[in-house]
Order: structure tokens, then sequence, then C-alpha cells
């Protein structure tokens, strides 16, 4: 297989561009002029589509690390299933609720088991776009968990982790990026501008967190009596730090390679990813460095996080001028929004709600004030629209499952396994066995 | 230098494309066209390469992961220089072997020392196929030193590393792949099917790796004088599952990036390599919670690997469908291996063996039987014939490669040393000085 | 957004490579190989971009697992505030002093603020190009870092960070990559070969980063009364060495990156990057065997990374087999560096003035003599020039600098914060708290 690319060198390779070896004409230039075009968009596609892959190994380091050491095992099976079932899932139904034929800009109703595309002649495009949107599902996925860490019964995270992969992602999707077949989803069709899914991806799993942070509860001795948060610290810092550095990476996957296209217009889309990401953690170190009276890592760290949701939305619509002012009011947003669901005593270890579900709103909605076409309130108001909308149907539906999963399998483990930990109670293991645990633990 | 492309811009750019500033014709349009598609294939194989490199920090995080703190250095070593001694054995000989010319179908005879490059007119595509080749190698290599792990000597494993970069993977490897010059492999002239590697890469290090499981003998205390396996916990589970993620990565570049060449073929290997990993996932997890009551991480993470090692030989002849089957067939039978090895008292601590191994084997006869083009009992036939090649070829030269340096410098360790650990004895150092060592260790 | 693409595929996206719908002409398909070309051109250099972008993560694994766990917090927190404030910075003012328009050749005096770049009709190569240089500008920051570790003050790293990135980079850069916009550095001018930045990046980082170890002194205990070095081991290898994995893969962007073109020339690029790491990794280790008696991982793993700095200048002018020879005398090198700065008293935790200043001098000079064109001493004088220049500028710089940080802000934790860590003192934190720490901590 692999020696037949060895003859693909220089003049060679004409043939292969072309569909047979016949004499070159303009028209069959141009059809190979197209193709090599294609070949690029799919290359990028999918090189894309590994990077935001990646980001599963982000979002396990930067759980695992803000968490503690007798939770490691259970964060790492969690967010290995929630992409493994995610996939599956996707594959079998989310893909075509979102993405498949639709005469009522509310879901899809075709493709679903990958169904659209056929061995024989099915268009491979099919699948290099299944392959990036799949990613995009477990991104959303992936999102709850941390919030409810430390706490939940694995079978029930199995549970949510179906159901949202299946259905709560993909039928928002659909509103918002429509259908690939006919038609548009509704939210398309007023207008809302999402590009790579601050709302679609970050403030879906962000709301369905909430919901879940509240329905399962705080972990023990979150609060103290007084109900006055107590700090938790997480258990490995150059572990979370790695993590932010892999979702940094991931994101230029993720941003730019929406535009699944090898075109000029990825090269703005990287600037304003990386800007609003730097600023973001500039602005959050520097808020709390300003509120707590030190620098802060957790809060810095979530503050690049916080930038990158933020520019989600508007990465392509946006100057990289406008990308840092939404950067940095996203750093600042993320530290007061976890200083807030501490104060209201919602308990999401990793601050996941303020990052992905605050910060995905405020990039959407800043996607609209700061769209480079100029202001328009419509514009803005469509953007409210769909923040509103996002709300309503993750919070909602994460709410009513997480009720539904708390009746029936079980949502959240023994006060006994929670506090051995869940490593031991879950799965049967622990983390590191070779080192000694501090007394406290 | 990096100024000169800055005048590369839309018009300008066409004159790159073509041999010089004359006006186009059809002519130097289709070259032009063919030197972009080069261009792209190019950018597809060394992209792809550097996925697979990185690689190489996944096998050393799962390693480490899976094995005792003790050890760390030790690994890290193992796995530093089987890339970087690989680099320098395949560069002088295995490439040779591999894809020199041939004129017998069973091994090359020209090209060692990259040779078949020359600096003045040298076809720059060798040097891109080595760099792809040689991340290959080096793979194969280093699945070897996880089944070895804990009581193995450095320099007995340097040895055995060399061998395996410089002939026992690149004979193998010409039997299946060919010369790149002339004729082909004798396998390959059967019609052998291993698109990325099942057989080519991962039995032929599964099976040394069982060879040297063997040959160096079981851990101490790994077997209780009742000969019951005890198990041995690995030190660092996220680690372990970092590495899981960053192979998952990899193999984006192992598989599509096989074809060596950006065209819209890769799409459907991507999803398949992914579809198989996911569904090896669950049904390794599913599997030993019915086996064992608990989802067990380590078997969760093998099963992953299981799925990806399983549709390396027919990612590019098997349907989605049949990549899924596949995968949960890897998943399963990963397992039950782990189990088998235990119970035959072959001590393999990260269960290199039956992933790369059994699960390679699998996998190579799966691309026969679930052949896009149809069931072919004559196929499947030639599979079963490359399977047991490998097994042949890898087991005994790998036996008596091992016998030989266990009688000469020395394959295992002392037993204080290994007691001690082997990074200390070995390498003079501790891997975490600032942690308190559980009261076993 | 993304459904549109759905449509650009084989005949339709003809019309897209194209102006217009037109009938394709000679010329119209000649325009449209060169937007191709140039699509491939900016996929390239941004993801290469990516690539050299995952090297900060890798600089902040390397550095925490050289060092102490009572900093891993401020390890962190540096590596991720040198890349955001370095890309506010570079952006700032660091673009346009290196590459904005230039009539001395000392520095540039345009583009500040991207401004050379406009939403409306800009170049969006503009945007590609500075996305490469900033992850570039970072690494030479992210050097320091590691020479200063373990006793620095935050606050007057961040300070160096920012002048680092404004200032003492882009203007050497200048000297050595020019204007974009016309004319050229004084160094460049002369021919000086430094295709990747073995000196503008890296001999400038170490340059640095030898000025701040010597203004900040030594660690507490890190030389006893009679002036002998003492070993401070590095607190997790693995991490260690992970980090060194991490950065090899993002020297695959690094060097062939920097041709920021999509051709042939990046494959001897790729190869020569691996060649020389994997003998740098060799000869070190080696010669520590020699030297100390094992074969140590710090050493080793430096090894790899003073083979790739070493052959960052020379990737692209010299052949293979000079590569592996500039890795093995950088491997040689680093190692004898190493022990030399001990003995004079300088403290450098983790070698990179070893690393990145004397093996990036070596490279420089290696990419003169090794010269594919062949040998002439006016080009290795030249190169010479070259790198005293950087000597001279970037220890003077730094010098000035930390003693004005020193007198002003403050350079120094307190004794106190320094043997009690400083992510106490600094961070408020801990980056293990879940960990028993060892007796000597």
């Amino acid at each position: 297989m692999k020696k037949a690319i060895y003859t693909l060198i220089f003049g060679i390779a004409a043939s292969y561009a072309m569909a047979d070896d016949a004499v070159p004409t303009v028209a069959t230039n141009a059809d190979a002029i197209a193709l090599v075009q294609t070949h690029a968009n799919f290359l990028w596609t999918l090189v894309a589509a590994a990077l935001v892959f990646f980001m599963q190994a982000g979002f396990a380091m930067v759980e695992t690390g803000f968490t503690r050491a007798k939770n490691a095992i259970n964060i790492m099976m969690k967010n290995l299933m929630d992409f493994s079932m995610g996939t599956f899932f996707f594959w079998a139904i989310g893909f075509g609720l979102m993405f498949g034929a639709s005469s009522t800009g509310w879901f899809g109703t075709t493709g679903f088991f990958l169904s659209d595309w056929n061995p024989v002649d099915g268009d491979p495009w099919i699948l290099a776009f299944w392959m990036f949107q799949v990613v995009f599902a477990a991104t959303a996925a992936t999102i709850v968990s941390g919030a409810m860490a430390e706490r939940t019964k694995f079978i029930g995270y199995l549970a949510y982790s179906a159901v949202l992969s299946a259905l709560i992602y993909p039928i928002f999707g659909s509103w918002a990026w429509g259908s690939l077949l006919n038609g548009s989803g509704w939210l398309e069709g007023m207008g809302f501008i999402d590009f790579a899914g601050s709302t679609v991806v970050h403030s879906i799993g962000g709301w369905v967190a909430l919901a879940g942070a509240i329905v399962v509860g705080p972990r023990l001795g979150k609060f103290d009596k007084d109900g006055k948060a107590r700090a938790i610290p997480g258990h490995n810092m150059p572990l979370a730090a790695l993590g932010v550095f892999i979702l940094w990476l991931g994101w230029f996957g993720f941003n730019p390679g929406s535009t699944t296209t090898a075109d000029t217009s990825i090269a703005m889309i990287f600037v304003n990813t990386n800007l609003a990401a730097a600023m973001g953690c500039i602005a959050a170190m520097i808020t709390a460095w300003i509120m707590f009276g030190k620098p802060d890592i957790g809060m810095s760290l979530n503050g690049a996080l916080a930038g990158l949701v933020g520019i989600t939305a508007g990465c392509a619509n946006v100057t990289p001028g406008s990308s840092m002012i939404i950067g940095i009011v996203a750093g600042i947003l993320v530290v007061f929004s976890v200083v807030f669901f501490d104060k209201i005593k919602v308990d999401d270890p990793v601050g996941a709600v303020s990052v992905h579900g605050v910060c995905g709103a405020w990039g959407t909605l800043a996607a609209g004030i700061f769209d480079m076409g100029g202001f328009s309130a419509s514009v803005v108001g469509v953007q409210l629209v769909g923040i509103l909308a996002a709300f309503v149907w993750a919070f909602g539906c994460g709410f009513i499952m997480f009720k539904i999963i708390s009746m029936t399998i079980g949502l959240r483990v023994t006060p006994e396994e929670e506090m051995e930990g869940l490593d031991y109670g879950e799965h049967g293991g622990t983390a590191y066995p070779d080192f000694q645990k501090a007394s406290h633990m």
C-alpha cells in the first residue's frame, strides 16, 4: 500500500490529479484544481478533528488536577467513557438529529447510523464531517464531568452521557447549525452567529453541568454549617496546567477547523483565538490578585479557558482587537462567576459552569456586539434569543434528566464511598498506590 | 529566510507553482497542479509522522502509569532510547532491508545510511517516506519495553532495541510492504492485507515482547507459591490515561497517514479508527465489569488500545460498521487474553502482548473477513499465512535473541536491584524524590 | 457556517478556487492553482504554529520535572504568563520592531498593534505570519524561566518577560530575519544563516537566562561552603520526559514550519531535526555514562534538546549526515557545559543556558561549517559575528535589565519563602496537597 505512493513524484503526479492519463485540457485542469483544493479541505478538517479529539486529554487533566487524588481514576474513566459512548450515540442517533434532513428546523430525521453514507458510492465528505462533529459532541459531554466530580455514581454518569450525546446536544445543534441536506435550523434562520460553538457546545455543556451540580448537590464538607464555601484544593497543579495547554492547542482545531475549508480565513481565527486566550489568562490573574491578594493558579488557568470559550462564537467575525476585549471580559467574568456560584452554594469543583456556561453566553453576545460588519441591535437581539434558548433547553432537559436518573439508577454515591474516594468504591483501585497520602486524605 | 515567503501572496504565488515566470499553458498548469498535490502529500505524510512520533510519549506514559514508581526513570530512559537508537539503526540498516531494491522478496539490499538519496538531485520523497517509516519502526520497538518492565537490565534492553530496529522489524516489513524500487515482498505478492501494520508493527512487537517476557521471567512476587497471579498495581493512573489519549491521537497519524497521500480516502480511515477505539474501550469495560464486578481502568484503557490495534490492518478496506465489530471483539479479546497470560504465568506488566500481539493478529484476520470487496476464503487464508509467519519470525527471532543477550551481557537485574527499583540501580536516581513512598514500597 | 462547506464537493469546488463561476481559462486556472498553493502555505504555517505553541507545555513539564515539588505552581504560572504576556507585548511592540518597515537594518518602525493589517482589505498572510512569530517569541521568553527557577519573585519575572518579548528578542530578530516590508537586517545583509533560530531564539533566550541566573544568584544550598555544587534533584521525571517528547514534537513545527511554505523542502528538515535529536540524546547518555558511571536521565533528556537546538540553524542547508554530527557534538557539549556552569557557580536548575545558549551557538557555527554549498571561511566568519552579536546583545541587555529589576521591584524572594517554596509565598497554594512530602522537603 505504502509503496504505491512512491511513484507519485512531480511529473507523474499530474496524472493522479486528473481523471485519467488523457491529454490535459483547460476543463480537466479546472477539475483537477478543484480536486486538490478538496483534498486540502479534507486534510484540514480531519487534522483539526484530531486536535479537537486531543481536548479530551486536556479536560481529563484539568479535571483531575483540580480535584482530589482519591477520585482520579473515576475522573479518567468518565472522560474516557464520555468520548467512547459519545462516539457510539452520536453515530447512532445524534448526527442524524443534528444534521439529517429536516423539514421543521427543529431536528433532523435521516442519517442515523451514518446511513447517509454508503460504501459503494457514498460521498466521503459525510465521513470527514461526521469525524469533525463527533469530537464536538464529545466536548459538550465532557464539560459536565468536572462540575459533578467527586460524588457522582459512575453508572449515573454513563446514562447522562448517552442522553447528552444522543439528544440534548444534537437537537440544540440542529437549531443553530441546521441540516446538511435541506432547510436550516430555526435559530440559524434568524441569523444567529455562533461560528464554532460558544453556545452550541460550551453553554449547552455548561448549563447541563449547572443542572447536574444542583441535582447531585455539593460535596461533603464543601460548605460549612454557616453556608460558607470551603476550598477543597486540587491534587495536581502541573497536570491541571498541562491540561490547559492541551486545551489551548486543541482550540486551534476547534475554532479555525470550523471553517472545514483550507483557506486564508483561518489565519484571523488562529490569531483571534490566541489573543482572547492570552488576555483572558492575564485578566483573570490580575482580577484574582486584586480580590484574593495572590496570583492564583486555578483562576489563571480558568481565565485562559474563559477567553477561549468567549472567542469561540465570534472568532470569524470580530477583529483581533475585539478578540482581546472579549478575552479580557471573559477572564474577569469567570472569577466573579466562580465566586458567585460558591455564594449560592452550587458546588462546581472545576468551575465548568462559569467557564463554559457563563463565558459561552458572554462570547455569543460579544459575537453580535463586536461584529465586524458593524453594530446592529437586531443582530444582538438574535444572539440573546439564542443564549436564552440554550439556557432553557439545556438547563431544563438537564434538570429533568438528572432528576429521573436520581430517582431510578441513582446519581450520588453513599457518604462513606465519597469519604473514601470514588476510585475504590466505583472502580476497585487507587490512582497512586506507591505514594503516602497526606494525613487529611 | 522567513521574509521571502511574505511575497508569496495570491497572484505572485502563481509563478511559484510553475517552473518559471513564462506565460502559463495548459501543460504548465497541469504540471503545477501535480506539484501542488505533491506538496499536499508531503505535508500530510510528515504531519502524520509527527503524530506517530508523539505515540512515543503515549507509550512512555502508559508504561510508567501501569508500573511502579521505583522504576519510572528506567521506563522513561527505555522509551527515549528505543526511539533514539531506533532512529540510528533504522537509518543505518533497517530502511535498506525493508524498502531497498530486492530481487528475492525476502529483504532489500540497497538504501542503507539513506544512500538512495543524495544532496544534489535526490528525490525528497525518499526523505519524507523515511521519516514516516522510522516512527513506525520505533513503535514496534517500544511495544516490547512494557512487557519486560521492572526487571530488565538497561544494557540488555539497548541491545534488543538495536536488533529489532535493524533486523527483526524491517525484514518482516519487507515481506509485507516490500521494496520501494522493484519487485515486492513475498507476502505482499500473495495479496496480504495489512494497511497500516496490525501485523507488521503491532504483532511483530507483541510477539517479540512475548519472547522477552518469557525469557526474562516474571517479576519477583508476581506469582505466589501456588502459582496464582498477584496484582501489582501501577503507580499513576492519570499518566496512564494521558498516555492512551496521546496514543489515540497518534493513531490518527498512524492509520490515515499510511495513505501517504492527501486525498479523500483518509476520511473513512479516520472514522474507522475512532469507531474501533471507542467500541474497544466500551467492550473491554463491560467485559471487565462482568468478570471482576467493577469497571476497571486498566482494562478500559487497554480496550481502547486493543480497538486501535485491531483496526490498523483493515482501516482502509472495511466499513465503519465492520470497524465497530472489530473494535468490540478486540475489546473483549484483550481482557480474556490478559487473564490467559496471567494464568500461564507470563508476566506482562502492561498487557502489551495481549494488546499488540493478540489483537494485532485479530485485526489482520478481520481485515480479510470484513473486506468491503466481499468475503473470500482465499483472502482469509492469506491473512492467516501472514499472521502465522509473523508469529514464527518474531517469536522465534526474539526468543533466540533474548537467550543470547541473557547468556552474554545479561538480561535481568539482580533480585536486590529489582526490590530496590531499577531507577537507583541502573540510573542512580529516583523519579519522585520529594514524595513520601507508601510503606509497601 | 459549517453547513456551507458541505456543498464543496468535487466538481462544485472548482468554482470555489476561481474568482467566479465564469468558464475557466488557462489564466484563471493559473490563478486558481496559485490560490490552492497559498491555502496549503497558510495551512502548514498555522499548523506548525500550533505545534510550536505546544512547546510551551513541553517547557513547563521539563522545568517542573527538573525542579522541586514546592515550586511547581510557580513554574506553571511563569510558563503560562510568559506566553500570555508575550502574546500581548509581541502584538503591541515586538512584531513591529522585528518585522516592520526599517530603513536602518536595526529595527522596524511600523506594524505595532498589528496595524499593518486592517479588517477591510488587509492581507491575511500578515496574521498567519504573526501567529507563527508570536510562538517563537514566547519560546525565547520561556527559556529563561528554567534557569531562574525556585528563587525568583513572580512580579520580577513578569517584568522581565515583558521586556524580552517587547524589546530584546525582536530587536535582535530584526537584525537576522529583517523587515517584512523593505530592506533587511544588518546580519541578514551579511549572509548570516539561522534558518529557524538557533541564535535568534535559543541563544538569545539562553544568554538572557545566563544573565538572570547570575544576577539572581544560586539557590540556597546549591553550593556548599567549599563551593562544591550539590545536586538538587527534580521532583517528577515522568513529567520531565513527557516535556521532552512534547518539545521534540513541537520542533517538527519549529524547524520545517520555518519554511512557511508547503513544499517538498520540509522533508529534509524533518529528517535532519529528528536525526540530530536522536543522536544528541544518545551522545549525551553515553557521555554521562562515561563521566558519572550511570546513564543519567537528566543528561539524556537535555541531550535530545541539545541536538534539537543545534540543528535549528542549519536544518535546511546541511545534509542528514551532517545533522547527525551536529547532534552528537551538541549532546556531548551539553554535558560538559552543565558541569562547567556548576563549576563556575552559576546555578541553572534545568540546564537552560547549556541547552539553549551554548548549543544554540554551536548550531549556528555548524550551519556555516557544514553548509551543503561547501565550506567557506567567510561564511563561518559571518556566523561567528552573529553568535558574538547575540551574546553581547542578550547577555548585556539581560544583565542591565535584571539589575534594574533587582534594584526596583525586586528579583529574589526572601530566604524564608525560598525554603518554604514559592508556591505558598507567591501563589498561596501548594501543587500536591494530597501527598505526604518526603522528610527533607
